[in-house]
């Protein structure tokens, strides 16, 4: 076995580069903390983390015991009232916030809509919203809902030409949206610069971390963010539709002016008053009864980064996705694959997206043979790279698949037409 | 044992006829539907729902077999992508609506403001939301922020009080919002009359159903009803903080302008376009991607629906709180306590509120003695009843815990006294 490997690691370096990484690799014990299927190469965790294993345990005692047994006095006796406030300060650690600024619950687009809103209200009589014009679809028609209901306008741009937009709207800006990575090229933007820039022009800035939080370190405090947004269900493996999470910077929350004026955000939430006062704290960013099944698999899965350091991983996602920009150059470019993500570590988050005509039929190819990744239109093949439970050698694995369904044609095969996708 | 019990029955007609019901209680058998500690007389399914048997075997099938096994491709192979408008659907067979009418997601206060915007937009140019003054916090506050994002004014009333208020603001009034039935007294209020009223004022009519879905028969197609929303946990018994519902008569469909445009509601969802424009059926109503393991347990939960008919809980339902007031009629007033729940059937929900100087205490010492209801500010002791699983004995057992501790003085006791309620 050993001697054959070495034949096979002296027919090809990229192979032997895999192993030799793998040998070295630290976090290679992660693994086992999820619970995926061996043969399996999920290169898809940016749309839908991988289960850990101490989601369904967590669950069950939440479910048998708490609700079960304990029933209504759960919400005292087992904490699930603080429940959204502690995940949040679990995921503020995560993407460089103190306690006591990020509180959890409700879908990413809930989040956005509060944070955009109490964005522009922080700013009283600027008439602009700036939203990158190739951003998530939601994050675009979310600043258009919002500029309608505040009677503001809405100017589209790439991140690239912020210090033009800027200037060219100069004390009209109330708020800028842009997402820290690409959802579709897996481009890194520059956090600290582009606060820095929206601070400086008198705006509040609004980051949507859900392609960053768990994949990459994200300071959020450090970089003096004004508000941010992320979703559970990525790289923080809370599962399917796990609830978001907002972010508030500590000065903002004394002036905050949230729309989504729900019971639980009230100062006074059991006093049940007629009239809406906020919490002073972040729990003003509590909204309804969260949904607590969810969120107790969200913080099970939390639970997986306390045994690594973000920098870790951050180094490793690097190399993972070093491997494959490498595999693509020297082996793909021949079929007309174009590597999208940027090559530079610091331009790059944690996936890799490929340019090819037939990506579509591809991806169905590449599914067929239990290599997972997702497709975004019209010609990318997206692939993503979560460093706690791949290895090298399954990054070297599912690229030789590729090359070999590009190679023979296979993905050609009418089962691989095209069909609604659903990510 | 038999001998005995009827030597108390002689002696206490109420438990007689407590046990007469139930010996010939047609749903008694649903009790083995739900995990439910014996012992324990539970009147808080208006706050949070007993468990059913069926939702921990399946979320294990959700989390470890779709989501662990089949990762990212659930959302087509387990069709976790229509599983809100499927679960709607079935609410919607609870509330009088027929399919493609109810969508599932989010928190009850996220689908509130979504239908006071909407209802709002309906009638352009009219200046009036009239909101319930007594009605739940939230309800008020949401009000409250709709009508400030709009440009429009908020004029608290009594439902008693409507018919005075649309003729007062003649032609002004764009939306009406009131709960069914008061969440303090448990007053039912009359849906067809205030639905047809409020019609006839041009106005839009929408209908928190919280404390009524699943408690009683809501016939919202039948009544005319334009929007509605509800939540999951109370008498549908999803779990804590299980996704909520709206309801938007087929009638509004095509026209309606909801502000939260997560890409979930758009048109081509995968189509990922820049420019928002919403589904044309209730596939509108989707915001973003929804806490899909509380929608599992909620589907799970609302299986247990299919095994009875609502006129027959209804029925079980009015026996057991003519019980309940019979009782404290009968037994209570010494203590002063008062039944502020209306005795007439057709003004009656599914609860028995119970006003008496020292509510909080008294509501604790029922607790320590294993009978579960809640308090509600400054002086209601609120007893719910979910005739899925519970008996007429067991209420008798818990009228009778009550009188002995109002009789004993036990709830005296500092251990009793008052400190943060959370339900």
């Amino acid at each position: 076995m050993t001697d054959s490997a070495s034949d096979a690691d002296r027919q090809d370096p990229l192979l032997a580069a895999a192993r030799l990484a793998d040998a070295d690799d630290e976090l290679a014990f992660l693994r086992g903390e999820f619970e995926l299927a061996e043969g399996l190469v999920y290169l898809d965790g940016n749309s839908l983390g991988a289960l850990p294993a101490a989601v369904a345990p967590a669950l069950t005692e939440a479910v048998r015991r708490q609700w079960g047994q304990d029933l209504i006095t759960s919400w005292n006796t087992h904490d699930w009232w603080a429940l959204p406030g502690r995940v949040g300060d679990v995921i503020g650690s995560l993407v460089g916030a103190t306690a006591g600024q990020v509180m959890c619950g409700d879908s990413t687009s809930v989040q956005l809509f509060q944070a955009l809103v109490a964005a522009c209200r922080l700013r009283p009589g600027r008439s602009v919203i700036l939203t990158d014009g190739s951003n998530f679809p939601t994050d675009q028609y979310l600043a258009d809902s919002v500029a309608r209901l505040l009677g503001l306008r809405v100017v589209r741009l790439h991140p690239s030409e912020l210090a033009f937009r800027l200037s060219e709207h100069a004390g009209q800006v109330a708020a800028v949206s842009f997402s820290l990575v690409d959802y579709r090229t897996g481009e890194l933007f520059d956090g600290a610069g582009i606060t820095a820039a929206v601070r400086d022009a008198g705006a509040v800035m609004v980051w949507d971390l859900c392609h960053a939080a768990g994949a990459l370190p994200v300071a959020l405090d450090a970089i003096g963010a004004d508000l941010a947004v992320g979703c559970g269900y990525k790289y923080l493996n809370g599962g399917p539709g796990a609830p978001a999470f907002l972010y508030v910077a500590r000065r903002h929350q004394e002036r905050l002016d949230l729309p989504l004026t729900g019971w639980n955000g009230h100062r006074e939430p059991f006093g049940l008053a007629g009239a809406y006062q906020p919490a002073d704290s972040i729990e003003q960013a509590r909204i309804g009864t969260p949904p607590l099944l969810s969120m107790v698999a969200l913080r099970a899965a939390l639970s997986v980064f306390e045994k690594v350091e973000l920098a870790q991983l951050r180094a490793k996602s690097l190399a993972l996705t070093d491997h494959a920009i490498d595999f693509a150059d020297q082996r793909l470019a021949r079929f007309g694959v174009e590597v999208v993500t940027p090559r530079q570590h610091r331009r790059r988050a944690s996936q890799v997206s490929l340019r090819l005509p037939d990506a579509y039929p591809v991806c169905q190819a590449l599914i067929e043979r239990g290599v997972i990744g997702d497709f975004r239109a019209p010609d990318l093949l997206r692939l993503g790279f979560t460093p706690m439970y791949l290895s090298h050698t399954e990054v070297y694995r599912a690229m030789t698949v590729l090359a070999e369904i590009l190679a023979d044609g296979s993905y050609r095969h009418p089962r691989f037409a095209r069909r609604p996708a659903v990510t």
